[in-house]
């Protein structure tokens, strides 16, 4: 016998973009982190902690976060359960509901790729639907499915687009399983599908601290759904996976939601303006409803550019598979590291030749 | 179809430990906290932690983590994980390892019983194989049982005992699967197994921040084991469920290991004292390794004088079932916290009728 299971014998588990230790001189827009520092509120509780915050374990139930969760967003308290990042929730979501090929995992491609790494740990199998050119939601082909868990990303990376809500509604309707609607990036977008954790009993809607609020250091996500649901999830969770100093620094920045919008206003501003260069520069890119766009290189290779670029002191998101490798998928900098990359593309474009 | 796995529907979940929120005034001897503050070095890590480290995702290897092991303990930074306290790496293990019948946990009881919860998660078959009477390992049994996890906590918790290193030895050379030695408690032991990692491909030796180094709050643990086993574990481990936070201030505690042996030291005096002035109130308790006590009660409900203890403002712990139901787990406390817990235990014991 060997030591492991045989499913993780055969696994190559999940790649994580490239993290630099920090120090490292070099404009970050590989991983999606939000380009501003946290609420000066949320930096002020970090430095007042004292050391009985570190002595003692933390609160299993993330109290003081889903109360700040409970007021910002106006839903019950047993409405949320607090997780180490968004990642957290979704090995314990599938850990609790997938299982083989009777409880498989659905989702319509390209998306995130942890979901796949996750279901393949359990083991569970995989429906992999891909979305259309066009990104509507494969509706008919995700209930066909009959998943455990179906796991739509809105705004979905690393496309950028959102999926309207009322198409969410109808999947969700549809399903006899669990619809998890992963909202990492719902900072940055126009539509919530908040509305639907409240008519719908099986919809657990994921949030994450990562992105807009700054924190992607800190590990802090939390998930919104009816109680019931909430309970069951509730049993899979390690009972302290999300530290004190998380929570006690999260809670502040939830709690100052004035200072988390004007940062997301800012960085959209910055992505129109990013869209537009970038098309000027020939890169053909959709509108985008996330921190990050995708664009489709005009000449030359797109694994030579991002290597070309990382040179040059600029990490962006480069995936080698079919449909994306012609792709580069650049998170919003600020506009000084917006700029910086604009004209290093230009310089490098206008020496195409050495991008093959 | 219910949403989730028949695993998860029948079970309860793990009921971790009271946590009363920071700042209630309360003597908390129940969850084996150390009652010592952590590191100055580690608080003043924390307290200059900029808002890059939150900005930014965390290193995903923890290397700062594992060079400051490697330093401390002299072993291969690659024979390092780097997890989310030691409870993440248990589930880490159990996951990657344990299935159904054909790849069970075994442990000897009474024991950690987190254990159990993470095999009825998976769902792995549990073997438990009573500790005797005198604590001697059940080698027999644990090789006989063919596990694919076998586990091991020395100390062990609640009893206090440790496992002697060769006994260790022995099991691990008889076992195909993994002998997982979970070291919590070694801050406060006499001994430790790490030398077994170097003897055996099979052993994970198992260590935590939340006991000696007094660092609870933050989760951060890690494990040793040699190259090949550490490699197939992190194929299982969530690339940032440990944050940059724990890990700057973690690694800070762990270089100070004057001061945290210096806590220690004390916290064994204290353990010397405590069993004696226990003893002398008719308590029957055993010698430690850890830093808590097991207390068999000299007359009188258990429960009842944890309740009774508990509207004094001290909490212990009472674990309701056979074998310990007649005992107290009481964490080490300050000199201070002790010497009021046993005064309220004399005056409790005078009116021992109220305790029925």
């Amino acid at each position: 016998m060997g030591y492991f299971r045989p499913a993780i014998e055969a696994m190559t588990g999940y790649v994580p973009g490239e993290q630099p230790p920090p120090g490292t001189p070099v404009i970050k827009l590989n991983t999606n982190e939000n380009p501003y520092p946290p609420s000066p509120q949320a930096m002020a509780v970090l430095h007042s902690l004292d050391s009985e915050w570190l002595r003692r374990y933390p609160d299993p139930y993330g109290r003081e976060v889903r109360q700040a969760v409970s007021q910002g967003l106006q839903v019950p308290e047993d409405w949320v359960i607090v997780t180490n990042g968004s990642d957290d929730l979704l090995n314990i979501l599938i850990r609790a509901c997938a299982e083989g090929h009777s409880r498989p995992v659905a989702y319509p491609t390209p998306t995130y790729v942890l979901y796949r790494t996750l279901a393949a740990l359990q083991p569970a199998q995989v429906i992999e639907i891909p979305y259309p050119e066009n990104y509507r939601l494969p509706l008919d082909e995700l209930v066909a499915a009959q998943a455990a868990v179906t796991l739509i990303a809105s705004p979905n990376s690393p496309s950028g687009h959102s999926v309207p809500v009322v198409d969410l509604g109808r999947l969700a309707q549809r399903l006899s399983g669990i619809l998890a609607i992963d909202e990492a990036y719902v900072d940055f977008a126009d539509t919530s599908a908040l509305e639907l954790v409240q008519q719908h009993a099986n919809v657990l809607l994921l949030r994450t601290l990562s992105k807009g609020y700054g924190l992607a250091g800190l590990r802090l996500g939390f998930g919104l759904a009816q109680p019931e649901l909430i309970a069951g999830l509730f049993k899979v969770k390690d009972s302290y996976t999300v530290d004190a100093v998380a929570m006690a620094v999260g809670a502040a920045a939830l709690r100052d939601q004035a200072y988390k919008d004007q940062r997301a206003k800012q960085i959209k501003a910055s992505r129109t303006r990013l869209i537009r260069e970038l098309r000027r520069l020939g890169f053909t890119v959709p509108d985008s409803q996330g921190n990050f766009v995708l664009a489709t290189v005009p000449m030359g290779s797109a694994q030579a550019l991002t290597q070309a670029l990382k040179q040059r002191g600029i990490l962006v998101r480069y995936f080698n598979q079919p449909g994306l490798d012609d792709k580069l998928r650049i998170t919003i900098g600020t506009e000084a590291q917006n700029q910086q990359l604009l004209e290093i593309l230009q310089a490098l474009l206008a020496n195409a030749h050495s991008l093959n």
